[in-house]
């Protein structure tokens, strides 16, 4: 029997992104997908069924080398982590039906190798959607973040930027699980709400609103800086560094106030590591993924018993991911953005 | 019998330092010294032999709070690390002729708090001025910012800046002990070639003489960066952070060009912390204070087995003291700056 052709969307990038980043540089484009699978592979055919737009993918939009991660290339389908369903497998660990989730396309379907899979765990009554968030890359960074790298401690003063981001969202809560006192920053007033009165931080701000961030610093950490979760660099860092504590940690996992700016501020208070005899520390999710067991069981065990919530905000259609992108990029999300490219086919 | 006074030169703050250091900041006062003890303490009374100019004084000649170290008062006695002879001794662990370190004034005599002394080591065959050098504080910041900040292993890529310097020209001998490869920058061609020729340096370069650091590194260091052990801060940090490989570790031990300077270069590059998950760690000495036997003892014996070598730069007479210091800033020392006060008093 000839195999089936099927319609499959695409989003590909137009041309490396060389200014801001625009809804234009990502292009939807009407494809094919033979549902087939070559033989001798390892392969897995994939209905996809959520996406997810990232900040860090928006490095992957120049043209670079020398990066942990490739740039996408001018004309390919955009990828990114997703959660899917499996059409076709020649991977034994995997059967149609399954939902699994790692990196795919953003577009209908997908081949992928079936080793990059992760299945769901067995009887998992989590939505979907929490695999591309709290259970998932960024649940992953959040944890392995604040415990491996923060080295936090009951009690410590906690300063979180992007605070209710994907990533920032979690890292307060498990700062206040421990024993912390935790302010968060955020830009606009919907947002400082959600971190005081769902994610229970003790003080937030809108920094858009901070004329003077050293002074809000200041004002929220009477007593100085232990941990700082830095999400934006820039300003915001410049303005930590003058308020850490002695033996304070700054543990990097983004600085998305850089990623779009050509003429990136520049930082003026490294100096201060010395006094305070701090540490900085980049870190990617990826070199902890030995820990998404981990994670999936206690965040797991943490979202049941409603001690940790987890706020997404779903884009539906696939046609919408480069909008969805650009909202990520100005933190016009509320929550950790999700696309929606289809329901899951019961059929399967 | 009434105490005798005695003739006691001091260097005083003018004032505090608002632009760029200068030997007239620094003067010296025709002042005298009771010989006496104030009973009911456990004070000492030093005849000073030899004082340490070093690059952190710069910084206590500001105004300034919230600093690890308290300012200088202008009119009063510049401190610092000295080897001193005890004259007199309220404090039982010493006695009349002892030599000693620790802190103490830049002035013929002083009187200190016993406790706040070590004795040097009995049967010390080791020229004095060492004790402010390779066996005192530059040893212990070389020794800890080495061995425990950096996490050295065999095969790194390590280099220094300010290489030639008080620590720099100890840890590149560290470093090649462990069999790392090892390169430094200096600010002159003798220094450069004493990096080379006399401490082992595998490579060093006249950093005045490049007009792009980055070129230079990525020259030096073709396979990356490992271990930074940053003595000087501004552009050329930027240039390491575009040259460190992944995992790389960047002990902060001091920001030279920082010193000096009103309108600071500020970092741009700091965003390489991400994807190489570097570490960059600021230390001070003094929370080592504990290692200093281990280093009088393990340093002692490489000195002894011509393991390691260091170069001294002695300047005659407590009147050239304030010279001595703008040496050290402007970088004209070579090897660990000392001045000498005065010959031991044999009949101690």
């Amino acid at each position: 029997m000839a195999a089936m052709v099927v319609k499959n969307r695409q989003i590909m990038l137009k041309d490396y992104v060389t200014g801001s980043f625009e809804v234009s540089d990502l292009q939807l484009h009407d494809g094919t997908c033979l549902l087939q699978l070559q033989e001798g592979t390892k392969d897995v055919l994939l209905k996809n069924l959520y996406i997810s737009p990232d900040p860090y993918m928006r490095g992957r939009m120049q043209k670079r080398t020398n990066s942990y991660v490739d740039s996408f290339l001018p004309g390919s389908v955009i990828t990114g982590f997703g959660v899917s369903q499996v059409v076709l497998s020649s991977h034994p660990k995997f059967s149609k039906g399954d939902f699994v989730t790692g990196f795919t396309g953003w577009e209908d379907f997908s081949i992928v190798k079936g080793e990059s899979l992760r299945p769901l765990p067995t009887g998992n009554s989590f939505p979907l959607t929490h695999f591309l968030g709290v259970l998932g890359m960024p649940g992953l960074t959040a944890y392995a973040g604040f415990y491996k790298v923060c080295s936090p401690k009951e009690g410590d003063n906690v300063f979180v930027s992007a605070a209710s981001g994907a990533v920032g969202q979690l890292v307060g809560q498990f700062a206040k699980l421990l024993g912390c006192y935790v302010v968060g920053s955020a830009g606009s007033k919907e947002k400082v709400d959600l971190l005081k009165s769902t994610f229970g931080f003790d003080e937030a701000f809108n920094y858009r609103e901070q004329t003077d961030l050293d002074a809000a610093l200041k004002k929220y950490f009477p007593n100085g800086i232990d941990i700082y979760f830095e999400n934006v660099g820039g300003k915001m860092l410049d303005a930590v560094l003058n308020n850490i504590n002695v033996f304070a940690r700054i543990a990097v996992c983004g600085m998305i106030s850089r990623y779009e700016s050509a003429e990136p501020y520049a930082i003026q208070n490294l100096i201060q590591l010395i006094p305070k005899r701090a540490k900085m520390q980049g870190f990617l999710a990826t070199d902890f993924s030995h820990l998404y067991p981990e994670v999936t069981e206690k965040v797991g065990v943490l979202l049941k018993e409603k001690k940790v919530v987890y706020i997404e905000d779903v884009t539906e259609g696939l046609e919408n991911a480069p909008t969805a992108m650009l909202d990520v990029l100005h933190g016009k999300n509320v929550g950790k953005k999700i696309v929606k490219v289809s329901d899951p086919d019961i059929n399967l």
